[in-house]
């Protein structure tokens, strides 16, 4: 049974990788770390856990955790990170971060969109993009696991086959995404209150957010034949849902490609994916199909007036998005059936 | 490993059996009936379910159904169940009926609510309450389980303790509850369209809610020492949410009664029940930390200014209020761990 | 026209008090005063008055606002008013305050419910409880208007009718209410967050709620007759929703009392009303038939079985329970139309 | 004074015409027709209307109500429109029409996308499309108006000012839409159940949406200068609200074209529009700014990495979107105050 940590235990993306890992078949011991609420009964913070993990929150010291842990999870601010990691904590326990500071390989790109010091770039080059279905032999050769963000692993795996078949033009690919308010994070801002986000929708990060290099990154890497660094739009909405993410992809058809040539690369690509699940052509996913699990619903249409292809990804952001691909990394790493303690149906309606 | 079959399974109790089954540790194989959708994929009527459950519904005819199986649920409209269960299904398979038909031990009070005739009044003997903490023994020994309706679940462990211990006078109880949409099923009626429902709250069936008669009787049980029937009123709200119940329950308190007293009788009745979390007083439930999960959690404060105890319960409706309870009573006719399948820790948010 | 002046504009109610007020057709220059966001343009603040409201923000010192104001309206936490209105300032303007500063007629009241000092006590006696149908005259008359709570006047238009014609045993009344998230302010507060509201009902100040001795002063008066104070439990609960207020109340009906005397009694004290809507007995009010209207619907049933009533108000908690009322004072006390500005048909769906 | 009939009183956006007509400063007596409810009180199918509009709900039929009327509005499914309506109807009252029936000049591009024959393609040349800011002479001359579809409205106010001047690329148009459920009508249907709607999100419609060649017939009007068709991708999404669409629109920017020449076009065409409001460039709409009021905000940024523009519009469905800029064109029409009876500013929160 492993021991395992998780540092920023009080967020959302936090609670939610408590609660995967208190009920995962090979976990044993859990230490929860919270900056802001040391000390306190966990169930205190977070009530849904009222006598199942009674424990009080920890101090979140990496040095601590990292010697008692075989896993530790971090769930932080990006900037925290890179500054806590290092190869003295590596050395003790396995780590894999849900923030942003080890999944951009350039330190530069990461201090252009962040507006900040990397503080440790010398560990970029061994840390290993945490896309599970993607990077799955790496990973589990990795002590240092960068979880991607939550529209990122959306649209990378919405847009991966197409851009691996070279079905697409590169240049041309726009993703609309819209999110509920969980990603927002758990923290007292005037745009998360329930009035200013109920009843409403709005863009944001317009042209500027910060998932926009770390997809645009590893879709380069999908399209290797042609050696064209991928530059996209793309625009995050918020919605008024607890959780969910829905990606809406358009691209150029490149010549001659048709409907079922999409099909069929998506097949090839996860036909044999426990947690990706393609529909049938013209049928689209909704996140209520996904919400509370770990799978990513993917379907497309061709729109042939305007030889676009339309494809859509759907997440739950806490889970697949989050904490859930955190633990089925976990599960690769430590040599698991990759689906333990992450298989829940999604529940309907919830 | 259990055969079990759903009869109904396409509604939304029954769609959360199906997938609290299809995770259920010691379930093999799960027949999904359905009057509106035979022949259909189970996943076509339910995405969620894509990949995982992908058998076609069956016709929904009770006498197959429990020559295949051990344990048949029923999610059905009222008046169905009592005419298609006999004896020979009951040799055949145990029977749990999330219906309301086998629920009200006098077949008078059911036609005098129900406004329809009782199909096999002679079978009410057998059949067993099926509130798994109250009834527990009663129901290891039974056939014919009546799973209880979700507000009735709600009201009648929040209530029971203090009519049991003679803390409250039951001729002063009030009963005002509030339940998520999903209770309503998924039928096409006007009041159950998103916009008719959303930012708004209604009272309904106020005076003459169904629940109203079944929640007496079994009250009336709890308060055996005075041997007064529990005659109370009961008040039903639509709330804006999927799932969960809340139940607020006033009562004069008996002289001399103190919070303390009322602390103690919870913690005597429900100390050791896995499901019923019972708060610490002057703190309250909410339906967030139960979602999704089997746990009824119970809070109370005292009125000093005016004698009354303020008692609260939460559950999720489509779990501990149906479908989790009916797994919880299969574990328990079929000397199962009683948790096996029903042990999701709630997840917040959702 | 009038001047008129809105000290705490940017706030939920100030916002809706600057919205009718940008309409009222007897309204001319509007002052918005701001603690927090002084020398910002209004609609910086509230983007729905662009193009509509473009006046900064001005600073919120009330000897000032006086000077310039027919009208001025306080919309500031408890506590504040009381130290800032004097009778200079009344000499200048009306004052119509929307807190609880002048609310309770005994200023020991008031510090036992709000723990703190009342700033001038010395001036309750010349506050009018501003309940527009039931203090009309007195309203007509003041300078200093004590604008009630929103779930106060919800539940006191209910139960008015009832204790003033004797129908009800004054000690049995039970309130529970339920309300929309706009009620707790637009304040940074963890519990105000969309994730921590959406999908969920909690109850809360469960037995201390500090509407509550506003509700049994208003209440005690309307039961005159009996000369017996009223004292009763109050329970608000918080509804995933933006606006809206819902009343359940409960009472013995005093013995001989049936249906018909509590319709005529409703029909007798609000029938000439414009903003009360009485409906027929058996018919209940819902949020969302009053919604960004100033009406308040009243229903209510006859539970035989226990001789209780059970009698519903609704209310738009911002309107109704706030702004609009509020508008509705200046109307009175101003001998405009009452209606004046407050005329909006409730929308629906919305 | 007007008298006015709505014909589909009953619809969602029948009654959000009801709200406006009957608090319209020239609208004297209003006629409900309505299919389904003939004979019944319409406050009673809509009970916001209790004690406002009592009267009975007609027989739908046009010739009767275009001989009581100046003005008939019809709110019906498709197809039904252009068989009523014909020249002496025309002769009697100006109709407009919220229907598609008399949105699109070429019949066969009607019945290709419709799927039915046109009843009256005679009638096509005389109507005229009611984009009120684009085709105001127009409107004012006409008898005959095609009330605009929701999303047509807000992705034609988009992008028209974009297209007039050249500025983008028409071959690389995509229109992401999202939209509230009111859009679906109030029709009882299993995908507009709360359940099915609240807490997800879905696209529909992907390809194939019929608004699709009424936004492309127009924005090829306004496109006119290159004379060049415009085909575009559009693709609408269902969001958990009750109104409100946002309109997100991609495009790529004609050489050498920057933000300011976006900025100044905007402002050319709709400065002094009373109904649109253009934001600072870099500030997005959002559709809580806009609810329940006939304004369509717009705001845009440029996406320098891709050479793209981004814009985006908001509006309420059922406002700008159908009801209030009916009213606008009747307004037009009828030579009022372009404003009368639709200047509600927008409500928040709401």
């Amino acid at each position: 049974m492993l021991t395992v940590g998780v540092i920023g235990a009080t967020g959302y993306a936090g609670a939610e990788l408590m609660r995967l890992l208190c009920r995962h078949p090979h976990v044993g011991k859990i230490l929860a770390g919270s900056h802001s609420y040391v000390g306190q009964p966990y169930a205190s913070v977070y009530p849904n856990f009222h006598k199942i993990h009674e424990f009080p929150c920890q101090d979140a010291a990496i040095a601590s955790m990292a010697r008692q842990c075989d896993v530790v999870f971090l769930s932080l601010p990006h900037g925290i990170a890179s500054q806590q990691v290092n190869e003295s904590v590596l050395a003790e326990c396995v780590i894999i971060d849900l923030g942003a500071d080890f999944r951009l390989s350039d330190p530069l790109v990461y201090e252009s969109w962040y507006k900040t010091v990397h503080g440790s770039p010398h560990l970029l080059k061994q840390a290993v993009y945490g896309l599970s279905e993607l990077q799955r032999d790496k990973i589990a050769a990795s002590r240092l696991i960068a979880n991607p963000g939550c529209y990122t692993t959306c649209s990378i795996l919405t847009l991966h086959p197409l851009l691996a078949e070279s079905l697409i033009d590169s240049e041309t690919i726009i993703i609309d995404a819209k999110s509920g308010v969980s990603g927002a994070g758990r923290s007292e801002k005037l745009g998360s209150l329930f009035c200013e986000c109920d009843e409403s929708i709005k863009p944001y990060g317009v042209t500027n957010h910060r998932h926009t290099p770390e997809i645009e990154e590893q879709l380069t890497l999908s399209n290797g034949k042609t050696g064209k660094p991928v530059v996209l739009t793309f625009t995050p909405h918020l919605i008024p849902m607890n959780r969910g993410i829905l990606v809406t992809a358009y691209a150029k058809l490149n010549e001659g490609v048709r409907g079922k040539d999409i099909a069929d690369a998506y097949a090839r690509h996860y036909g044999n994916e426990q947690f990706i699940r393609i529909l049938s052509q013209g049928t689209f996913p909704e996140t209520r199909w996904v919400k509370g699990s770990n799978y990513c619903d993917i379907g497309f249409a061709v729109d042939s007036r305007t030889d676009r292809v339309v494809a859509c990804g759907a997440i739950d952001n806490l889970v697949k998005g989050a904490a859930g691909q955190a633990v089925q990394n976990m599960n690769i790493v430590c040599a698991l059936d990759e689906q333990a303690g992450i298989d829940a149906i999604p529940a309907f309606p919830l």
